[in-house]
């Protein structure tokens, strides 16, 4: 058979299994397109299947399913329900197998024939199952027949026990496995993780559409947006007429910029503002504002009420390709920062790339250190992209800017998908935030943007690299090079080592007290280790902060 | 095929697919036996299974290994990995049958042949299947034959994009819709949620065990004990003990008894202390103590580090049948109750029953409430218990009061499995709660335990059952005598309506400002209401607080 190249979910199985309503609920929670050969069949045909049958005879309705289903399977990002029999033509095998996952819904011939005469029960006509006269034993011998062919299946969910939603929720987690082997980069826009599973919007002017993204998130009722004073005055008053127009409640919770409200304090008073508010399970936080807003808002939701549902509105670079994907909130403790925190997802993101134009251009600059750091740990040809047209994305070109913050928010979202909690991959992008952290904590987080302390960290990584002989110095300098040209500094001073050393060691992602570092092998090509000695850390710093 | 009574999980599926390893997996993760039927039959024989078919030929080798199946079928919670030709069998399926859930380990032909090749590099001898002509084909081949038989799996796992772990837990999901659909009671001591599995044990000085269920939940390192003053004078020196006898390093942070250390401001002490200790992620926070310490230890484990593992040690009867199991976590807002917090599932939960004996009396009466509470909404048989044994129960006899909690936390578990996240049947779990949280507040929470409340709310929720016309006044006068007869409350005097309308009016389980709720049909059969005139409430209200 061929390569797994499609992006489609194909759902196969007996009659009864769900394929129709199961793959309708899949399309809707991955806002893909939903084509049921059947009805598509009767449409064209203006026929029902039955009369078809009658009509035509078996042989022409195979061949108009034939013509269905290569229409249907020439596009992406479709779930397609086929008919119980498709599965027996080898030619549709063959399609079904190169366009994309295939899934069986499968289910005991007793469950088949019980949902058959509830269906009779309540919807009328008999099913031409029926109709033999020992219809268990004819069920029990058509599933046999077919058996052999379900073995094309790349997952099977036995819905005998199972509600709709859930049958449709096993259809995502195999999704999940089957889009982490085989699927495109560029389709990926979504956090599938084991959790949830969200999408994440990235577009120019796309905050108009918010309403009816929210919509599709089937969320409702009160709208609580968090915020801080700078963004709320540019951007309040055209969030709160988008919620409105579409029929959401809206209140706004206001907070004082910068990094000190990301505190306990801040998180009890919005939790005040809430209770007076009257807040409720099904109301939704909506964080407007950069990665602070977003980790605060993100920090409320996940513990008022045991959970409310959250959407992430990034308006600062980092916060778009980093920061709102993925469901870390935090605030401070006085003694480290984002140490109190939980993981919990939102419902979606939405990245309005347009709301760059009025970020002041100190934070512009920190944010392409994680888009950068996205490149080098993941994704070699993403790097050379940026290489290429670093001059122009700093120009706010709308198109590339459009494509790299794409890409970038893709290559986070995959790790996320693939390892919610950090306990794996995720650690990857640490690359650099070991040290990024220390310097920020050694200079009371008063010096360094995030993005500044995490270039020159990755130049830290990078060095350590070199000196464990995993890494070639022009790679090094490559990305030192990439990184002055985004404006980002790759070095610092007047730190004192034994402080920056005192603030890395109670860095939280350490394990049984060693440091566990990221290090490059080469662009894309990240490695962790925690073998690496004290002495050739130090020997780094000391380059690192002359 | 006969009942599906049996509480064994098999494991079906081609070489390869990994019914060995993932089955020992999930043997440890359910604490349960496990069987390897070609490795037990390796052993009685004294010989490899090649040597058997070299020696005595096929049909010896499948009446040995139907024995084996046999006796290995013969009890209940293993996890039992089959030979791949053992399916082929009618005896042997209808003994898989009956005798548990079939899970079924598949992979399609190309992931077989690969991982044959893979497993001859790394461990030597040639597997037979691939001394074929076209190794491959002869798998697909035997694929196909088999192919048929398979269908009389519950669940399938298709492994070829899956790791082990991945395999495992797929496995457990599917267990986890099958023992909802088919076991029995008085297995479940084990939550097994969407997003975590674990064990609840209940026993009479299990305290001692600790050290060995936690190196089972694969715990170790440093354990942060969280207690109250009160318990922890009592077990603080044996837990400690405990825990250092396993291995671990503990540290103890004691907090004053009472609901009002269950703040944000303790919260805030006890992650300064965890930062001084320098606590990791893979630390562990173990809750000593009633529902209270349990709120409150489970919210910083939930919140600290964005998660840290959580065990959960109850020593009230409320926390050993309710607060403990489920995952909720909390702390109160100056204006109302639990407001702030969690669903963040602990690692495990081990009640020492035992620890009742120094439980105040007027504590002990209130939890009865929630035993009481579980039976009337979930268990006919188990209230038919509770009437027949109160006076035994009271008095603290081990055996039933084993029985009882065992009972009353298998509820819970239950529940909590099939709804983690509170969105559908957990909401019964608030039977008597609506009144018993305005009773709470509208008194400052001072006057009534959490139980007495509960108890008078659940005689104001049956009187409102019988104002619908839902439920008989004789099941109404039932709940009465077994409520009085653990010594709890059925009405109060001295509170204002008003006060306690408006308190309820706050309640967090309101839905769209209206009240949804959990009235009872009969002796476990609730039902949720969200029709309920407000007449009907202010009435049933004066009849209760006269």
């Amino acid at each position: 058979m061929g390569k797994r190249a499609g992006s489609n979910i194909i759902l196969i199985g007996f009659s009864t299994t769900g394929k129709s309503k199961v793959g309708k609920k899949v399309a809707e929670c991955l806002s893909w397109g939903f084509v049921d050969t059947d009805s598509e069949i009767e449409k064209i045909s203006a026929k029902t299947i039955p009369e078809i049958f009658a009509q035509h005879g078996e042989q022409y309705f195979r061949d108009l399913e034939r013509e269905v289903l290569k229409k249907a399977c020439s596009g992406g990002r479709r779930v397609i329900a086929t008919g119980g029999g498709a599965i027996l033509d080898p030619q549709n095998r063959e399609l079904m197998f190169s366009s994309g996952m295939i899934t069986c819904l499968e289910a005991q011939a007793e469950t088949i024939y019980r949902r058959l005469l509830d269906d009779t029960a309540t919807s009328g006509p008999l099913r031409p199952l029926l109709v033999a006269d020992d219809p268990l034993q004819h069920i029990n011998y058509l599933k046999e027949f077919r058996q052999p062919y379900y073995d094309i299946a790349d997952w099977t969910v036995h819905t005998d026990n199972l509600s709709l939603d859930e049958v449709a929720q096993e259809v995502l987690r195999g999704w999940q496995y089957w889009s982490r082997a085989y699927r495109q980069e560029d389709d990926v826009c979504m956090v599938i993780a084991q959790t949830s599973c969200y999408p994440i919007f990235v577009g120019w002017g796309s905050l108009r559409d918010l309403g009816k993204r929210m919509h599709q998130a089937d969320l409702s009722g009160k709208a609580f947006i968090i915020s801080d004073e700078t963004v709320f005055s540019l951007y309040g008053t055209q969030l709160k007429d988008c919620l409105r127009d579409a029929g959401f409640t809206t209140s706004s919770i206001v907070v004082p910029p910068g990094e000190a409200t990301k505190s306990l304090d801040s998180a009890a008073k919005i939790y005040h503002r809430l209770v007076e508010g009257r807040a409720e399970r099904k109301d939704v936080i909506v964080a407007l504002g950069g990665g602070g807003v977003g980790d605060l808002a993100g920090f409320v939701a996940a513990t008022f009420l045991r959970g409310l549902p959250l959407v992430q509105l990034p308006t600062s670079l980092v916060a778009m390709v980093d920061a709102a994907i993925g469901g870390k909130t935090a605030v401070n403790h006085p003694q480290a920062k984002n140490i109190i925190g939980t993981f919990y997802q939102p419902r979606l993101v939405l990245a309005d790339v347009q709301t760059l134009a009025t970020l002041p251009h100190r934070e512009l600059v920190s944010g392409w250190a994680e888009v950068a750091k996205h490149s080098l740990i993941l994704d070699a040809g993403f790097f050379q992209f940026l290489e290429d047209n670093v001059d122009r994305l700093t120009k706010l070109d709308p198109e590339l800017l459009l494509e790299a913050i794409k890409r970038s928010a893709a290559i986070k979202a995959k790790v996320v998908s693939e390892d919610e909690k950090e306990t794996g991959k995720r650690t990857l992008l640490n690359y650099g935030h070991t040290i990024a952290h220390g310097l920020e904590a050694a200079t009371n987080y008063e010096r360094f943007l995030h993005g500044e302390a995490v270039a020159i960290g990755m130049m830290g990584a990078a060095m350590l690299s070199e000196r464990m002989g995993i890494l070639e110095p022009s790679v090094v300098e490559r990305q030192k090079v990439l990184l002055s040209r985004f404006g980002l500094p790759s070095s610092s001073s007047g730190i004192e080592l034994a402080r920056l050393l005192e603030a890395m060691g109670l860095d939280k992602k350490m394990q049984g007290g060693k440091i566990r570092w990221v290090l490059l092998q080469d662009i894309g090509q990240p490695v962790i280790r925690n073998d690496v000695p004290a002495e050739q850390v130090i020997d780094m710093l000391k380059c690192l902060i002359v």
